[in-house]
């Protein structure tokens, strides 16, 4: 009996050893996206059909990982990612939007690559654009800023400085998934990052993953998410419209 | 022994717990059917080739879900959905039908969203058309009066008036199963509310599910059913054509 | 030089010849659909999004085949095929459409088959749904009041008698042609026929042809045609919507 | 011999009248886009690798359609449609860009549909997005401003005030051709109109034709060019980024 045991947990352990690979299998360096000083560019009210998710003040659109009141702060018209107290997500479900979000890098900076000001965006709590401090700051290039993190760099680097506001202006499109949940559409993004257009239409291979390549499992609509990844990142002007 | 078990059942769980989805998931709001007011429509008697379901008195053709007398109550020529009792079905099976209803929504109302005046048709028990009360009542849009439930929103919202009749003519295709149970080819719905096209023709994803994704598992003609939302409904000029 | 003249009239000619077939070609006889008589069904108003195209008195959504005043005569609220005179058409052009139209067959009725009150709605001008008296009237399957010429017969007859009005809820989707006009998808047809299901989601094989096979050529919107097939017919509540 | 002539020239004739449409074929009315009012939107100066089309003062990156001085007026910082003289393209020629255009409609307006404030911008000489003063102005709704003209209607009305400026931000990617001219990847847009997305990379099915349909024919990069549509229209801020 127990030997059966055993045999249960050794098979166990060997598929995870078998899948475990290292974030390292996919990050890319090359080619380097182009730097881009983006135009003058603003966006201070929103759509007539928006539904305002931080509007400076008011943070009741979002709620903790485990559906209790977000430990984030709200300072001066800004939302401040408070390290350690985990991501949140808005209470309401998303499918197709359209989303406006503008983010800040913490100045003076710390860290750096990955750990500098890092952030995301999570449409549907699984697929990633990437937030990070692009200032001065190298790292590999499908984790940069306006990246779809680990599947597709961005094709420019339009970020400015760090303590400036850098824009995202993303159109998000689920995936689809029909009969007993098989995926019949996958998800695409366009992302302007700054009014630059650093995403056109890409298709991606699934869920963003850390370690492992991306998959497709069935979900339906999900909260948007906001990741703390341990670093200190602001945000201002966060709407959606529902494109479905 | 004790400690395998313990390990399948915490497998198990947990797999459980990963695939436990809400039913937001599949709620759609975007974008919104225009509103239509139907014409002057009345159909008082049935096709000559017609299986009288309901003609305001006798309600032999249906029992409870357990195959017993139905619990539901039949006043003034109306079938009155009892809350609580369960959804009845037809005792014969059906396959392809004509189907021809009217519902009344309670007035006064009670209640809003989903729990006004909620009931269903349940083609072969498992395909469900929407019985809602649209009056003055919003909803997701996949679920409104008219909605092939969690798949399709209806082509315009028809609904009239609460206290009024609402009449559905419905042409149902069954999926038909092959060699080994495989789908060959998916149901198919054509839907007029009030005279108004709301389906046309579409294609189903597989079963309703409240949560989660439509599934075809194969089955044969099966009974029609009428559904206890556990909110009151009366029916009226109940009939099928058999096309099958 | 008059060599050549002939030569290329000899061709013209001959594939004028090669294609000439008969019309009993595609005329069809068994199976014979089974009789219906339809339930007490009627239609007095047009829902509030509906164009209307004959109220009983206006005939100025129509014109002739050459775009001037229709001569057919509208009289106690019909609207009477003068034969003779041509078919007439909107000067609307349509897509998909919701169309309801009501007819009656002369009374007392003279000749036979397809003489005998015989007229058709014409959709997009070139896809014919039958229009004809069935009162102890027989012809072929595919002729019949309520198929699509030519293509395909009604799934029942649910004609009713000559002198009594005829209802059609048509449903139609138009063909999409796409790049350099080809076909992307083929026009779809749902008609009830007296609150009676004959035609369901029937897939054309394209234009109607009284000589030869349907075919495909790309068009767009086009008017809504009705027969000037040289018998009498009365038409009254003629109303579509439109669905794109 | 010119009874050979006479017999060509007649079946050519015919085949033509045979072909001939009306542009009324490719003009939709349903459903309407939602309105939607736009957020506060600006965009003044451009990206750093941007292409400058138009400053305010130097049309010299634009010459008419046989290559000549374009004869459009430049007036307070605004470029000025100078009816009848003709459309203008810009002496560069491009492929994949992200173009940033502004454009304002005549106030007080004249005219109705189609006959107020036209313009266009042709990607490639041959693609159009409609420019168009949809300031209390019915049209169809593929030739709405924000549309891909005669293909796809806007998925909302982000039109504001004529005499307002109306901000298009547009992505383009060429169709690609192979070998022997065959198209191997179609054109592709994504639009957004005053900051709201009102095209999320739709497919084009071709060229932009008034009559007819809409055909792809082998081309290379080309000329960006503007539309003299015979009716007042001004723009600025017109600038390309190309994508390659």
């Amino acid at each position: 009996m127990k030997k059966n045991t055993l045999l249960l947990t050794l098979l166990i352990l060997s598929t995870t050893v078998f899948a475990q690979t290292k974030p390292q299998e996919t990050e890319y360096y090359n080619p380097q996206p182009a730097k881009v000083i983006p135009g003058d560019y603003s966006y201070t009210t929103a759509p007539s059909d928006a539904i305002i998710l931080f509007d400076g003040k008011d943070i009741s659109a979002w709620e903790s990982q485990d559906g209790k009141e977000p430990q984030w702060n709200v300072k001066n018209g800004e939302l401040l990612v408070q390290p350690g107290t985990g991501s949140i997500k808005t209470k309401q479900y998303f499918g197709d939007v359209q989303l406006h979000i503008e983010y800040k890098s913490p100045d003076p900076e710390k860290y750096s690559g990955q750990n500098r000001g890092n952030s995301g965006v999570f449409f549907q709590s699984k697929y990633e654009i990437q937030i990070l401090d692009m200032d001065n700051n190298k790292t590999y290039v499908n984790g940069m800023a306006g990246s779809v993190y680990k599947q597709n760099p961005p094709l420019a680097d339009a970020y400015t400085k760090n303590g400036e506001w850098q824009v995202y202006d993303i159109i998000w499109k689920s995936p689809v998934f029909g009969t007993n949940g098989k995926l019949e559409k996958p998800a695409m993004i366009t992302v302007l990052f700054n009014g630059i257009v650093v995403q056109n239409n890409f298709i991606l291979e699934g869920t963003t993953e850390y370690i492992g390549f991306p998959k497709y499992e069935a979900h339906g609509r999900l909260p948007l998410m906001l990741q703390d990844h341990g670093t200190s990142v602001a945000f201002r002007n966060i709407w959606v419209r529902e494109l479905n």
